[in-house]
């Protein structure tokens, strides 16, 4: 039998079929039983799910409980009846595969509809379980109000219970992608929401400063943030719910919403024995094979490797089980299609804000052991003088000796997911940020400027490689000031700018076109740090110094724009989070 | 002097300055300026620009006509004053380089305002004078209702005319950038427009079938088309303007617009005895230094390279001027900052439709000696459940036997500008057509797909890589139509389907859920060739057939969605362009 895909195309019809069991009918599990029949029209697919429904939009669940979109029949990418009729898949659902024998090459189901339990012969399988909600060990954790928000069936109920109740507070615990997609829908339907996340950041993909921006946004769209701040328990007090965190805090809750994380289902892999690595994930090849060479597994079940450290990692993300699947389906079908692995490229819309990132943050580069250089610009999505234009801020991170490019976050209202794709392209192929100079990116007014932001970030790396100037860092700046060092930070923004948004405490005013002439009230022996709004006026100012024989000086990346810290003025553009 | 740069940033003020002599002030000029002067404090640089601005945006001059752009403040970038005090730059406006002297190291100026001609050496020199329009020698092509729009002062004249004339009537000859640019601003003015051009398809960057797509969109707007067809001549006829054709055709105008191309200004170079390349502009090395070593040139008068084909071309953008500037104005600093060419990337829009372009178009590809393999495909600019996804159509060319991404072409209402920018760094990094699928593209439901048309596009190429089908196009289809082979034409889509939108002229009909019971119908020795919607069907169909023995069988790439010939049926949707 295991001859027949071996021999290949030329075997046609009459020979015994192979017999491809697959454990789950999402993402993975249904790209892998179309692409498993587009590789071999003879052979037997059975696809078990567990739930009601197969191959639903996962990623689209919050957006259906604001009504954004509009009907729930949109949310079904596909039904078990289309994949009977299109790929001649025996769809299964409403039944779990409870047991995997991998030497018996069977697997036990439990049919829910009938009652009953069962067992199944395969030759091939793949696994793709997905993953479950962590529901961490919170008092009244399971009470009716508190969901999760990972299958269509949670949604279902969630949709259910807000008909039923009504809810005017909801909470939701964590800030992550879920909780923050959530925070918006449930705004979008009036209801107050609070968030409460035990880390000092939401999003944290992202480094705090740029998760910050974020957060300050959702703010100003009616959002509470409680962060660093441990929720103790779930509760009713006085008939009405409450959440309680470490802080002593009582939150009102008609509805709790637990987006704290997900973990991979794998009970069903360790029990058949197949290897388990270090993030608690299935561990496979590039070709999606466990260490058992007969069950491949995909989607949120498995480890990923990051593309850029090479290291595993979990990567519950729909776009990578579904070539995770693809890849399975095809390869237990004897194909060789690799799955080489992720850059990591994460995007989250955000009320007006679209937040995302590609490669590694700040922190995970320091944790990954490299030494990166930082760096931020902030520049129009399109030229600025054609109408509409919006700013985005970007972050770079890169090894500071090859310069190689290690990661990038945007964050802004419009082009954020065109800069984060190129970015990720521009990491995938291993490009240093210095090149990015070189990308011939499309400009006409509407798209982009004649020097598009990942140009300027090409040059800003490019100019820092050559020599002509220095960045430091906001957190750095600030550590700085709280040292009380011996520097003077000067502010090269006109007095207009100054006025309206006030400026770092302790900063002197000298504006970048006086510079030259003001320049003798500057002792070039002494550390100089410069800044202006988004990072261009300090580096001119930058090289004035320095060509006038300055010892040391800085430009602050990013600008004004990137400070997320306090400041002097009555200015109201930079609320520090709630913590 | 020469050595004062050499010593570089160890010298401060008092050593007798470099003189760096810029012809030309508006994109790579300024660039050129603005960069000198951060890498050399102390130089002395004169820029001269023969018009009254300079660094004015010439990208957005049509929008302003139309009002999109508002007030004309907003196309100046920069202005003389600012570089003046910004960066102590002597700009001369209103001053014209009329001769270099190389071995002199002068120039000589004529000023406008002063009406005099005078000299001024140098020590290097930044050439930048640009482009000017083609104007092909028509009789009344100098008339006064006859404009070209490159310049803001010929925009300036375009809105005076406007505003004295109220013109009812507009002839654009030339349906390239500028010529569809005006064309939809001058709309917006609600002006009737015809577009002559005299080749058979406008935006000649693209392959016909994709030009005839924007062709299609602009004609439903209102815009007429008159191509394969000259303009023999422009003048009066009854106290009108009319501008008649080699059709006979007479065309009422009150404005015509000259749009024919632009040629790089080179006389100043030829005059100085610098080598001009086959393509009619300037030849650098890839440090922007022309065969006279001490002079620099950038922009639109300068060969770039092509990075697909490694030949010379003429690629007059905005970007590329800004790139070439700035790496021209560095290096006559004595830096060494490469520019390394272009991936050719285009962009533009027409009304509700954007067309992009980066890398070989076929025609190209063929010309360029390599054997394409084409493909296209539709997909939804993101996930189809979430609301507001439009559609994207996206050509890509590859090496037929190396898989080495070539070139893509994509249009659409939305997300276009994102997907040629991960073309042009794919194509950039020599990816092949088959890697985009490990690209790790951002995926939530508003910005993509769970499966991105790029990664859709690679996964298109990984299965005709594997042998899984055969490709082919919309044109190979029509001259076998034509020529009347033995083949069988299967229209696989749903009747639905057929009945809205017509069939291919000759197809038979199987929806695809029907292929394997009705499969006895066909002959599995005769050339089978399947078509769709969008490709996905037809391949699915492809597979069955295949497994089935079938001997032959074909996909028509892109489905009827990019077909664009004629259907039976009383569909509306593929108009002909008038030719």
């Amino acid at each position: 039998m295991v001859a027949i895909h071996q021999i290949g195309k030329e075997v046609t019809v009459k020979m015994k079929a192979l017999k491809l069991v697959i454990v789950g009918g999402v993402a993975a599990g249904a790209s892998a039983a179309a692409k498993a029949r587009r590789c071999n029209e003879n052979a037997e697919i059975i696809m078990f799910e567990k739930g009601p429904d197969i191959s639903y939009a996962t990623c689209g669940l919050p957006y259906y409980l604001s009504g954004v979109i509009q009907e729930r029949k949109r949310l079904l990418v596909t039904t078990a009846s289309f994949f009977r009729r299109r790929f001649a898949v025996d769809v299964r659902t409403n039944q779990e595969v409870i047991h995997i024998d991998p030497i018996g090459h069977k697997v036990v189901v439990k049919d829910f509809t009938a009652g009953k339990e069962y067992e199944e012969t395969y030759d091939k399988l793949v696994l793709a379980p997905g993953a479950s909600p962590v529901i961490p060990p919170i008092p009244g954790a399971y009470s009716p109000m508190v969901h999760t928000v990972k299958t269509l069936e949670d949604t279902d109920r969630i949709f259910s219970y807000m008909q039923d109740t009504q809810p005017k507070n909801a909470v939701i615990i964590g800030g992550g992608l879920i909780g923050m997609e959530m925070a918006e829908n449930l705004a979008l339907k009036s209801i107050k929401v609070s968030v409460v996340e035990f880390m000092p950041q939401i999003l944290s993909f992202l480094d705090r400063e740029m998760a910050d921006m974020v957060c300050r946004h959702a703010q100003k769209k009616g959002i509470d943030f409680y962060l660093f701040e441990k929720v103790t328990a779930i509760k009713q007090k006085d008939g009405r719910g409450v959440v309680q965190t470490d802080k002593g805090r009582e939150l009102p809750a008609d509805l709790v919403i637990m987006a704290v994380g997900i973990k991979p289902n794998i009970q069903l892999a360790k029990d058949a024995g197949l290897r388990i690595g270090s993030h608690g994930g299935v561990v496979t090849n590039e070709y999606m094979q466990s260490s058992d060479p007969d069950i491949y597994a995909a989607g949120d079940c498995v480890e990923s490797t990051n593309l850029v450290t090479g290291k595993p990692v979990i990567f519950p993300m729909g776009s990578a089980a579904n070539k995770q699947g693809r890849a399975a389906g095809a390869n237990a079908m004897g194909r060789k299609i690799a799955v080489q692995g992720f850059t990591g490229t994460v995007i989250v819309k955000v009320f007006a804000q679209t937040a995302a990132k590609t490669g590694l943050s700040e922190r995970e580069a320091l944790a990954a052991g490299f030494t990166p250089f930082v760096s931020y610009i902030m520049a129009g999505h399109h030229a600025g003088y054609y109408p509409g234009a919006k700013n985005l801020r970007i972050k770079t991170i890169a090894d500071h000796s090859s310069g190689r490019l290690l990661g990038a976050q945007v964050i802004g209202r419009e082009g954020v997911d065109k800069r984060i794709d190129v970015m990720a392209t521009a990491i995938y192929n291993h490009m240093n940020q210095e090149d990015l100079i070189h990308l011939d990116l499309a400009y006409a007014p509407p798209y982009s400027s004649a020097r598009d932001p990942i140009i300027v970030s090409g040059a800003v790396s490019q100019n820092f490689q050559a020599g002509d100037w220095q960045p430091i860092t906001p957190h750095d700046l600030q550590q700085k000031i709280k040292a009380e060092g011996d520097f003077v930070l000067v502010d090269v923004r006109t007095k207009r700018e100054t006025e309206k948004t006030g400026i770092i405490p302790g900063a002197i005013h000298i504006p970048l076109d006086d510079l030259r002439k003001r320049i003798i009230e500057l002792n070039s022996e002494q550390e100089i740090i410069l800044y202006c709004a988004v990072g261009l006026r300090s580096y001119v100012g930058h090289r004035i110094l320095a060509m006038h024989g300055f010892r040391e000086v800085k430009s602050l990346t990013g600008g004004f724009g990137c400070w997320t810290y306090e400041t002097t003025g009555e200015s109201t553009r930079h609320p520090t989070p709630r913590i």
